[in-house]
C-alpha cells in the first residue's frame, strides 16, 4: 500500500543525493509528486459564531492538539484564501485537510481519544462540519 | 516560504541517513508532518450524468492530463471513500486536491494553457464545481 508513497519519496532522496541540496528534496513539478494509495479526509468548519476571531482562535488552538494523533501522515490547518470566483466558497472559518495511509488509519482517527477529547472540547464552536472522504480513482 | 518544508522534508532525509531504511522516508507520525505555506486547491465535480460510469472516467483522464501543470506540487484524484455518516458528502463524483507553494503558482496555474484546454474540453461534463481554497490558518 505504501509502495508508490515510497517510490515518490525515494525520488526525492535520489534527487537529494545527487545534488547534495536540501531544496532537490522537493520534486521539480507534480508529474513527480503524484500522491497515492491516501485516504484524504478534508473537513470544512462553519462557526455559530461567525465573526467571532476568538472562536477562530480556540478550534484552531484544538485542531492543532487534534494533530497529535498518531495516524495521521499529514495534515494541514487551511483558512479562506483571498481567491473570489463564483465556484468558491470562501465562507467557511477553517479548513481541516488529512491524509492517511488507508481507511483503517482514518477509522482509528475517528475513534482516538485525542479526537474524542477534541469533539467534547469543541464542537460547541461549529454550527456546521461539511466532510469530503476521498480515496485514489 | 519553503523554509518549513524543507525542514520537514531535511527531517526525513535524516531519518533515511540514520536508518537507511527506505520506509524511514516518511515521518513517524504527524507531529513530524505538519504542511506549512502551502496553498491548498480543493476541487469537488458533480457530473452531469451522475451515473455514467463513461463520463467519469473521461473527467479522469481529463485531471490526469491536467495534473501535468508545472506549478503543481502535489496532486490527489480523488472519489467518495466509502465511509458514511451524516456529516460527511459523498454526492459527488471525482475531488481534485492540488498544493501549491503559493498564491502566485496557483494563480499561474489557473491561466496554464494545460488548464484552458482542460476546460474547454472536459466542463461539458459537470454539473456542478465546488472550490475550496485554503491558505494556512
Amino acid at each position: 500500500m505504501q509502495h508508490n508513497r515510497r517510490k515518490f519519496l525515494s525520488k526525492a532522496a535520489l534527487a537529494l543525493a545527487a545534488t547534495g541540496a536540501s531544496a532537490a528534496l522537493l520534486p521539480a513539478s507534480a508529474a513527480d509528486a503524484p500522491a497515492n494509495n491516501l485516504f484524504v479526509h478534508h473537513v470544512y468548519f462553519w462557526l455559530k459564531n461567525k465573526d467571532s476571531k476568538e472562536d477562530k482562535a480556540k478550534l484552531l488552538e484544538g485542531l492543532q492538539a487534534l494533530s497529535k494523533v498518531k495516524t495521521i501522515k499529514m495534515f494541514h490547518i487551511g483558512q479562506p484564501a483571498d481567491t473570489n470566483r463564483d465556484v468558491i466558497d470562501r465562507s467557511y472559518a477553517l479548513s481541516w485537510l488529512l491524509m492517511f495511509d488507508n481507511k483503517v488509519a482514518q477509522e482509528s482517527y475517528q475513534v482516538d481519544p485525542i479526537h474524542l477529547d477534541f469533539i467534547k472540547a469543541y464542537s460547541h464552536l461549529w454550527e456546521r462540519v461539511v466532510v469530503y472522504d476521498s480515496v485514489d480513482a
